[in-house]
């Protein structure tokens, strides 16, 4: 267990960026959701699973919704202490600490802005280590445990609590409740015991955010050599170097899907194309998928190294392609079926990247 | 208290149909059902609010989704006794007795069925004596009695429960989840006290729908005078006979929209317009609207009296129009803002028919 820094936090926002591999939200609305929770209610412990009673009740807590309603409908705060709290009476118990259920994204800090409130710790895990567009596209989906129970509040105080017989019910009907109350709501869901998580989370993932924040922020302060260890921290290649020519971007059934189109710096005949659907799923080098989903790919100014979200892309760009290794977690039976690019509709096979734990 | 006769449910399946004003869906389908429920658990009483325990728990049952979907896709009974028994889990507390949301259309019936699994009794009341489509469309919203928390359940386990600040948004939220839950689902809401729904509820409105029921029997039986004794009771009047020479339907945002036109028998330039979104909603005389929500327009088949839903509707049908007085609990304060014409869309003043109770 330690107390978050400051500074911690703020390396942490950038990580975050990163790990959305393009999707997830931009972590600064929730930074400051949390600077002002810590600033009311004090600082926020981060704990490993491990730490806790084996028995003590862990509930996840984030946003859903579309990431471009939440720039514009900048979340209340109330919804995501509500739908824990909701969720924690339908369960007759308390929350011993609450976690992310994806590190990657916005929703790698809201659990630290309910936790301040809550007076609880933020468990060191999650069950992604990266941003996926849907509720059932986790590790625990993949261990068998329940999304459901779980509760959806918005800012006014409506609150729905599901149980359901699969997570894609669950995904359906959650999706099918926040559009009708305005498009970004507090979820609490898969709620476990400390057991279940340290079994089956991803677990150090607060922590490796942080250190890859950390990282990028060398690189942004200028520091000799610090791409090179932020490459190596993090498993990652840089695939592509170059300028984006072309941006197709529509947004459909509550998704931004679309593609981007990089040409490379030296030999304009050499492209780089990159399918997204909220995240990067699969870069092409020509004709080549060289990464695949659920191996990141994470679109950096090639300048700075600060991570795009897809909102963020525009023509004319100078970017970085940079892939990078799933959670080990991820590699057990089902992974493919739950996040692999059939999942998402790419009859592209999954090649794991180098460094990738396959 | 009574015990439900066989005959008197056929009565009341009758009234039912009556009650639904081309609405409610058939409750053909829902008789089966509590038919079968009857034959496994026994039969059902019927009982007075007031003879209840004044803090009694009663819930509401009904079927939520589209009638067009229910008579393929029957329901397979579990459904129904999920969505009590999880609100009841949800409110800690076990319902005296369950009432159904509406006595007009299949809703009339269901709450028997349970009832019979549950051996609880029914209670002899409801919050619209007639179908309407939304969830707040109840004299209970206008006592300001909320409909949530609501617990809606499909027939394969999933269940969602709802605590919402308005019935507006527990109608919106629950329509969404249906669209996912396979358009038939059950729903229990208007968590209620014993006393509360005999303060605020349409008493006695299963015996006037068995009554009514009854009535119709006699016409279709061929009693001299019956016709003429159903319509005093009902405080009834037939206003066309004629002929469906017109009849436009479309099902939009999962109601059944349309307009039908119908030529008098004696003078075919006289023509009556009955526009209906599920139910019928306002009958024109020619220009004038004669018959307005929430007053009851039925229309019975002009050679037995047999009253004839939306779906039932063909060309070249002979029918009767009859309008009839809505339940006296409906006037009070609210009424044409929740129920009136204008409530649909209708740019038509309300005009209370003869024998209304405004």
């Amino acid at each position: 267990m330690y107390r978050l820094t400051p500074e911690g936090l703020s390396h942490m926002a950038l990580g975050a960026t990163l790990l959305g591999a393009g999707g997830g939200g931009d972590p600064y609305i929730s930074l400051l959701m949390v600077q002002e929770a810590m600033a009311k209610y004090g600082e926020v412990n981060i704990v490993s699973a491990s730490e806790l009673d084996p028995n003590d009740l862990v509930l996840t807590v984030a946003v859903i919704g579309a990431p471009t309603v939440m720039t514009e409908k900048v979340p209340s705060g109330t919804e995501f202490v509500d739908a824990v709290k909701s969720l924690a009476k339908y369960l007759g118990k308390k929350p011993a600490a609450v976690m992310a259920i994806e590190v990657g994204g916005l929703n790698t800090l809201f659990p630290l802005a309910v936790a301040a409130e809550m007076g609880i710790p933020v468990v060191d895990g999650d069950s992604m280590r990266r941003a996926f567009p849907q509720i059932e596209m986790t590790v625990f989906t993949l261990a068998g445990i329940s999304a459901s129970p779980m509760s959806l509040a918005d800012e006014k105080g409506n609150v729905v609590v599901f149980e359901t017989t699969t997570n894609q019910v669950a995904e359906k009907l959650a999706r099918a409740c926040v559009m009708q109350l305005g498009m970004a709501n507090g979820l609490s869901s898969y709620s476990m015991t400390a057991k279940q998580v340290a079994d089956h989370g991803i677990n150090g993932s607060m922590t490796y955010c942080a250190e890859l924040g950390r990282h990028l922020q060398q690189i942004q302060d200028g520091k000799n050599g610090a791409y090179d260890e932020f490459l190596k921290f993090a498993h990652a290649k840089i695939y592509f170097s170059g300028k984006i020519i072309d941006l197709d971007r529509r947004t459909t059934g509550g998704f931004a899907r679309g593609t981007l189109v990089i040409e490379d710096f030296k030999d304009p005949s050499r492209k780089m194309r990159v399918d997204f659907q909220n995240e990067f799923l699969i870069a092409y080098d020509g004709d080549e998928a060289v990464v695949t989903t659920p191996d990141l790919i994470c679109v950096l100014d090639h300048e700075n190294a600060q991570p795009i979200t897809v909102e963020g892309l525009n023509f004319g760009q100078r970017v970085d392609v940079v892939g990078m290794p799933c959670a080990p977690e991820w590699h057990q039976e089902g992974m493919l079926e739950l996040v692999g690019p059939k999942a998402f509709g790419y009859e592209v096979e999954y090649r794991p990247v180098e460094g990738s734990h396959a």
